[in-house]
């Protein structure tokens, strides 16, 4: 019998933030998919360690994409990666595949997913902790309350559009625009916060529209509340 | 010394969505608080329950608030909630408040968390997995993608407004619109999923427009992707 893909969502950087069942899925896994070229280099598989020292004793696989937006490119890289795991599958092999955040969300897991699925595998999403509600309880707060929506918007949308939504905005990794997001803010007088790779060693917290660099690292979010 | 208040996010409802943290912070804690008149019929407790049944032998306190929506009479039963709280922080006993989700997102716990902060105590947020990632992850498909965006809208909010968002829309707990909202995105030609209590005993599923009911119960949640 053919084994089972699982995409296993390690949550935005602090190992105990994954959630129990992800952990005993690693463990119940014959082999661990890692994105990258190289488990150390990893911030997922680096996550799951902290939670699961012993992982680096499963068979491990690496998934590797090419960083460019040719969807072309991607695709052919994401059916690669699937026919690497598919073949392991067809071994009667569980394969657990690493991925940042919660696999529903901007995850490139779910492409994977959607290969194995249409080559008549089995597939399961394990949820985790999306960054945004991370970011939100390291402020000490709450994202929405009571009739506000929340809005998720990713780089490539109009900055000026978003902000023009009622309720809570999270902007996902605009690094590569902040210097056009951090004006932006300023003109319309919004208070943003933003943190830099919430969780991890590296984490920078910046609690203010002023305090918020001209640049950023890729994993940055900025959470803008309602206009004052 | 004074204890530290916890709130504690169980997720949406399998008590193995519960992450490391939640568990390690339930043991820890002297005092679990529970929102509602009766541990057995707090649905947030039973998840809990699920994941570390030893914590029904910890010491127990029950934090009820009114349903209503007049916001004097909540505020009240949130400030009695977090005196009764802070009674036992000054006790030095460590507190943790159980909270359906996410305690980010529309939980009632942070009303209490903001009483306890501005009386000068310590809390902390422990994140969980948000509902609508567990709805996606049922559903075996992700959410958002590249440059979706994501909104999340509560059931006060207008659906025609809300499906002229582009991307995804998940409405929350719109149970007691649902005819008017099956209406709408019928007549929108829009194609929608829904879950009543998910990943619970009677979680029931419905994967089109066409097959969601006209009443629902308080636990619904609908994910509407981009149309047709």
């Amino acid at each position: 019998m053919a084994g089972k893909l699982y995409g296993i969502g390690v949550g935005p950087g602090d190992p105990e933030l994954m959630t129990l069942k992800a952990l005993k899925t690693m463990k119940a896994c014959d082999v661990i998919a890692i994105p990258g070229k190289n488990p150390s280099e990893s911030v997922a598989y680096r996550i799951a360690e902290g939670a699961y020292p012993e992982i680096n004793e499963k068979e491990q696989l690496l998934i590797t994409t090419p960083m460019t937006k040719d969807l072309k490119v991607l695709n052919d890289a994401y059916k690669k990666g699937a026919e690497a795991i598919e073949k392991l599958l067809d071994e009667g092999k569980s394969v657990g595949l690493l991925t940042l955040g919660d696999p529903t969300i901007y995850s490139t897991y779910i492409y994977v997913h959607r290969n194995v699925i249409q080559d008549g595998y089995e597939a399961e999403i394990i949820n985790g902790i999306p960054s945004f509600c991370a970011v939100s309880a390291k402020f000490g707060d709450s994202l929405v309350d009571r009739d506000e929506p929340l809005h998720v918007i990713p780089a490539s949308y109009q900055i000026e559009d978003a902000l023009e939504l009622p309720g809570t905005k999270v902007l996902m990794k605009a690094a590569s625009k902040l210097s056009e997001v951090k004006q932006t803010l300023k003109e319309q007088g919004c208070q943003a916060m933003m943190i830099e790779n919430c969780g991890m060693p590296d984490e920078k917290i910046y609690r203010s529209t002023d305090e918020i660099p001209e640049k950023g690292s890729y994993y940055s979010l900025t959470v803008i509340k309602n206009r004052k």
